[in-house]
């Protein structure tokens, strides 16, 4: 990184924090003093959101140093005022939030999207974090459920769910808002930061919510609705608010997002982004980095002076021990993103989701029947192509999965082949039952599971996905693939749409791959069938993906300094097996392993054990399973191997102790 | 069966329906003979839902007759229009119109909830049937998909789809209302079946929709309210809406549930059930049926008489080879119902859930940090107790999975213990990526997956669970407990509550236990631990739950009669095994065998197989997987255990020719 990165140290809040002045004049300078310290923790990360952490942020703080009684009566007081984020991306602001107030540290601040800092996403190991999110649709349910246990326990405290406009596609939130009324919660406030935009279009161009205020007003809430820039009338609303208490409260927020930094708000960005809104979510170039840096220290300065006090301090990062800064990379060596930037060309050779993206125009051209179905991730899924190139068939459903997946189930019984994008964690989990219900229909369907995997896991526990593929299991006809590298993904996508038996699930890693694994020479998909990517004669692991079988092959190179030949092979058919391939990959080897990027358990491991006990190749050979244990841990892609021992150093550690002969 | 049940045969609609017959004096009759052949099935059923079959009746009778297209085009024409019903347990009363007009025969109407009959919520596998539901909120979303497709392909058709009111507290609904509205979408009209009940209470008891008109009207579409058995009324709307042709449009029609029974219509039986509806689901007594015919039969000559024609002829129900009439009945030969009809005391003695119900309430007494959340079905997953006799602890959420499961995930954070109960086709499937969410806090919660496994098959596919298991893989520190009988039951309870080191999943069956297997004396559930339920030297089976264990039991004797002595082995911990003694209770069989009421993955048998291996417990011993492989049939407890091979008959074979040595 090329740029200084400076911060606001917690003392210099407690300097401008001056007892007496007014907090219409003070509570503006502290949320650009926190803006400052999102944006710099988010260019040391390499990635999270900007936009909507700036949108949120001007509310957030009259939250925290003016309304709520947290500073007064503790962090971990049962009787505290609650807050959470139910979009939970807007995490940056809140951290800044947090630690100007002295719960968060300067050096956790700063270490963002790193293993034992800050999750990408809300995570309640954070202290003064009080929900996981980063899903969307769930804060008002799960904010109803504090406010009820409060109400229940009689300690008092009220609490306070922030969601994004565009998140209010989730019909969760109307299931929330019925039950609310009729159970009589009065303790609780919504906020909508309704800046407009989501992920990187208008929210009125993905899916328009139509009349909000009606739709709050008609299931019986209190509505609001203000400038959720204008520090006066937040200092009056929340006064309003107070003399409320007959039912729950929604504040409809008008908001700028990217407020506070010129080229960021929506308004000019989207002009000069034709459209699309790039400060959505990932890091800021240097130079916009610098700019931001100085229009938002430039402010403060200006505030300050005219208060009286002296220019702010930034302190600089302290760097680690190599010198390094904290820095989210990917196992290239490369920011992790997971928003819309484009990749480097270097990056994007072997990248699975721009070969998927090229597909999906070469399928179009050839099979008249295709539909796109997106999620509000076109970017982020390589659809945006297809969105332009074939607009008659591709279909914008906004966030909300449940409804694409019954959408697709009336598509593909009406003569339409349906191919479903959205992240992994997100379609395979909020959409289960809707492809269930489609799947008892016998109809074609291909799912495609983005983002699966434990990398990139700066974004956290919301987005890694590892429990997709058993969460498919038990679908009559399905089969799951997941590719190595470009061509084998072209060559999946053209299994699922011309030949799979009924529907699939494709599974895909959003970032770039960390080594180009090429496929042999005329390689072509065959059913059940993987393939050697190294020899090996002692023993055998099975994976697939990049991410892992990059690390398989940085296992196999440590055990052939020891001695140990491993044979590393790709199996992209996590639940269907070529026994006669399988006996001849397996022959010869006293140990089969799996390497998984999916928890342990109803993957390519539990699969490939079946189907070597059903048909009596397994003998008294060793077979264990290496996976994510537990839940994924967030960091760098080096970080969260290593945490879950999948790194290749971990991984041939882990082989020969398995293969050393038991004691007896 | 005591009483005779005789129906309208398909000629005698023929007969009525006379051309030139003004509609609005024809389409009152057929329905009402429609209505007499819905509740004929029922009986035969033992099952079905007749409350809302009654109160859609007149809108489906006039879009069958006199609204739609299928008629005229043909039942499989791409331009037909299309109606399905969303709730879907409407689906006797559509079978009967469906019937009435030669599009499913008299002997197959009759063959409601059995193999190869009517399954017991729509299947597309049943001509005419449009789209499979069942699982409630999913029709909009699904019906835009085909009037997308109808849209793109320039077939012509409109689209009808049936929700109940109680279903518009599933938030998919909004979704698609949003959607809908945003992707241009005008094929398509929506009539809500507001009958004002849900299950057995009034739906503004459970969750109040609010303003219903209002949020349709806030996304965007046309609305429209009228009486829904207003004949005249329901002319004149088709007439009307054909001419709004710019958006799309529904049709808030205001019913009575039960109508055209007097006793069944909810203002009497609500009245006469102390606020309670009993007509939503099972069959009526005997008494009760012939009292409903002959009031419906009555209404019908009367009108006929008026019209000019002789009375009805009824038919008698042909018997099978038997003698005895189509009859769903579970393994002990007695009715079947998903609905709140009392089980006789004889079936409750031994009935898991009535002990779950039981155990419930001894828990609240010395937990005071317990609470209770149920998503309407609190007859059926006896949590009704509960819910009267600690009102103060019991959270009523609505048709709303995902609220509660959220809503529970707030309460844990807070200080209590959530116990949240469905079935678990709901619970585990649609509201699973909120469970994950929960999982990720690391809190503590019993999830209750109530009707799990192949039995009742009655009500088809969308209601039996078969994935649950697998989907509950991966999730950390999760206990998944089946008991088999009310000791376990209350002992599993417990466990969960008490001494689970994290969150857990109880799954229990829903119906009466088809035998008493009785643990052993003193028996004290004991994690990872199993128990014998008969010895034997050859082989071993374990399972778990009433209904597979009985089957096990079944195959256990039929082996023994061939001189194979088969040990069956109960073991309720789905995921969790106690080393030594699955050591024991394997040692010395020369195969091991895993009957699961559950499909073939990720439920006890990889688990096992898994644990097997890890400890190299299973040699070179024969390990194989019984469980429901495909679609779960629908039919009566012994065509679907049949239909899958899983009766005793079909296992004592498959064991038999898995012990034969293999051909060499």
């Amino acid at each position: 990184m090329s740029v200084d990165i400076r911060f606001v140290p917690v003392d210099e809040f407690a300097r401008v924090r001056q007892p007496g002045l007014a907090p219409v004049r003070l509570i503006p300078v502290l949320a650009d003093m926190c803006r400052i310290n999102a944006l710099s923790a988010v260019k040391l990360a390499g990635s999270g959101h900007l936009g909507s952490s700036f949108s949120a942020m001007d509310v957030v703080a009259w939250l925290y140093y003016h309304e709520m009684n947290v500073r007064d009566v503790g962090w971990n007081a049962a009787e505290r005022d609650v807050y959470f984020s139910s979009k939970g991306h807007d995490v940056p602001g809140l951290y800044a939030v947090l630690h100007s107030l002295g719960v968060i540290s300067d050096d956790r601040l700063l270490r963002l999207r790193r293993l034992g800092g800050l999750d990408g996403h809300p995570d309640v190991g954070v202290p003064g974090i009080e929900a996981n999110s980063g899903s969307l649709g769930m804060g008002i349910s799960k904010g109803r459920g504090i406010a009820w246990a409060k109400r229940f326990r009689r300690v008092g405290g009220h609490v306070f769910v922030m969601t994004g406009d565009g998140e209010l596609q989730e019909g969760q939130n109307y299931e929330a808002l019925q039950s609310t009324v009729q159970q009589g919660i009065t303790g609780l406030t919504v906020i909508v930061d309704h800046n407009k935009v989501q992920s990187d279009k208008l929210v009125g161009e993905i899916v328009s919510l139509g009349d909000i205020e009606a739709k709050f007003l008609a299931s019986g809430w209190h509505v609001t609705r203000c400038d959720g820039h204008d520090h006066a009338r937040l200092e009056a609303l929340w006064a309003e608010l107070r003399t409320i208490e007959d039912r729950p409260r929604v504040v409809i927020a008008d908001t700028i997002k990217g407020r506070g930094v010129s080229f960021m708000e929506h308004g000019r960005a989207l002009a000069e982004g034709g459209g699309y809104y790039r400060w959505h979510a990932g890091a800021p170039s240097d130079d916009a980095f610098v700019a931001a840096h100085h229009e938002l220290a430039g402010r403060v300065n200006a505030a300050l002076a005219e208060l009286g006090h002296e220019p702010l301090e930034l302190a600089d990062v302290r760097r680690d021990s190599t010198g390094e800064p904290f820095f989210a990379k990917n196992a290239l060596g490369e920011p992790v993103s997971t928003g819309s930037q484009p990749a480097t060309a270097a990056m994007t050779r072997e990248y699975v989701v721009e070969a998927y993206g090229a597909a999906l125009i070469d399928i179009a051209a050839r099979r008249p029947d295709v539909v796109v179905l997106d999620a509000d991730l076109a970017a982020d899924c390589r659809t945006r192509r297809f969105e332009l190139e074939v607009p008659d068939r591709f279909i914008q459903n906004g966030i909300a999965e449940q409804d694409m997946v019954s959408m697709a189930g009336g598509l593909a019984r009406h003569g339409l082949l349906p191919i479903v994008n959205s992240f992994a964690s997100f379609l395979a989990s909020r959409a289960n039952e809707q492809i269930y219900n489609n799947a008892t229909e016998r109809t074609r369907i291909v799912y495609v599971c983005h983002y699966a995997g434990l990398i990139p896991a700066g974004p956290g526990k919301s987005h890694q996905s590892l429990r997709d593929v058993a969460l498919f299991a038990n679908l009559p006809d399905f089969t799951i693939i997941q590719p190595v590298n470009a061509t084998e993904t072209a060559q999946a996508l053209s299994y699922c749409v011309d030949e799979a038996p009924g529907s699939s699930m494709l599974r895909l890693v959003i970032g770039p791959s960390p080594r180009q694994i090429d496929s042999p020479a005329g390689y072509q998909l065959s059913r059940g069938r993987g393939w050697v990517v190294r020899e090996g004669s002692d023993a055998v692991v099975m994976s697939y993906g990049p991410v892992m079988l990059h690390e398989a092959l940085l296992a196999s190179e440590i055990l052939a300094g020891q001695g140990i030949s491993l044979s590393v092979v790709n199996q992209p058919w996590l639940n269907a097996f070529d026994i006669d391939w399988l006996r001849s990959a397996t022959d010869g080897h006293q140990a089969i392993f799996v390497l998984e990027d999916h928890g342990v358990t109803g993957a390519l491991g539990d699969h490939l054990l079946s189907a070597l006990i059903q048909n009596g190749l397994l003998g008294g050979r060793h077979f264990k399973v290496f996976g994510v244990d537990g839940l994924p841990a967030c960091g760098t892609p080096a970080e969260a191997l290593a945490a879950h021992g999948l790194d290749g150093t971990s991984l041939a550690r882990r082989i020969t102790s398995t293969l050393e002969p038991r004691p007896a």
